[in-house]
């Protein structure tokens, strides 16, 4: 049975969320590093149906690849700000480490944010897809054109 | 020591953290619920130097109060896409009780995306501030900008 809270939002169905999912470039992976939640920043690419993303050695990797779950998770709004929506993959993380598997990645738009040498290739198998789609109130819908500095009044 | 990936970008001052907390409005919130990440996008406000959000029962809402950590995630693009941000909080959460406080936040301008009932008021007190600020690179920045529709060379 939904909350209270649930019950005003659309639940997406999973092509809605691969929708979303397959026109953003970048998202929120959340870890868990020594028994406690972890969230970076990261640039994507989609490849069959998993999520890939290039890191360096670091808490992100090691996090990733922890034995957990990891939760990765991309937002934002539709046009005219009438929805916003939030799209929510649970899953497993690998490295990719098979040459045929990296080969096919390096042809992956994996462009990083900044230069540097980030030699992983780790990716999601999403076990579950979720999503949401919230109708914006009209005070919140001023706010965040107020914040974008669009909404004066 | 700096990972590879780290030396690339800079580390944001507490002060430039805030910075861009107190500019955002929305963001998201990891938890750990049965062993597992989870992350729910939270609209938010800023209350004497912890983030307070409003939600209603529910995973969220017990996952924030489980007496685990929590982190808190804000992220964006500085003017012209020339560097990118990302701010997180970790701390623990807990509900606003106390009938000075909720009245208090009462008055805070956190309007709920969507219509519904949001009776929670869940404060972060955050022990840990940290932010980064990437530079973006040329080819990240033309693929931003496609996904915005804004670059089609």
């Amino acid at each position: 049975m939904p909350t209270s809270e649930e019950a005003t939002a659309d639940r997406l169905t999973s092509n809605q969320c691969w929708d979303y999912i397959r026109r953003a470039q970048f998202g929120r992976l959340a870890v868990i590093v020594d028994g406690q939640p972890e969230i970076f920043p990261i640039n994507f690419a989609v490849d069959h149906g998993s999520v890939v993303f290039r890191t360096a050695a670091g808490t992100k990797l090691s996090g990733a690849l922890s034995g957990n779950t990891v939760a990765f998770e991309i937002d934002g709004y539709d046009d005219n700000l009438s929805s916003a929506w939030s799209v929510v993959l649970k899953g497993t993380a690998s490295l990719l480490a098979d040459n045929e598997d990296l080969l096919a990645s390096e042809d992956l738009p994996l462009f990083p944010w900044q230069a540097g040498t980030k030699n992983a290739f780790v990716r999601i198998d999403p076990e579950v897809t979720s999503g949401r789609r919230f109708i914006i109130s009209n005070v919140a819908r001023r706010n965040v054109l107020r914040g974008m500095g669009l909404y004066t009044e």
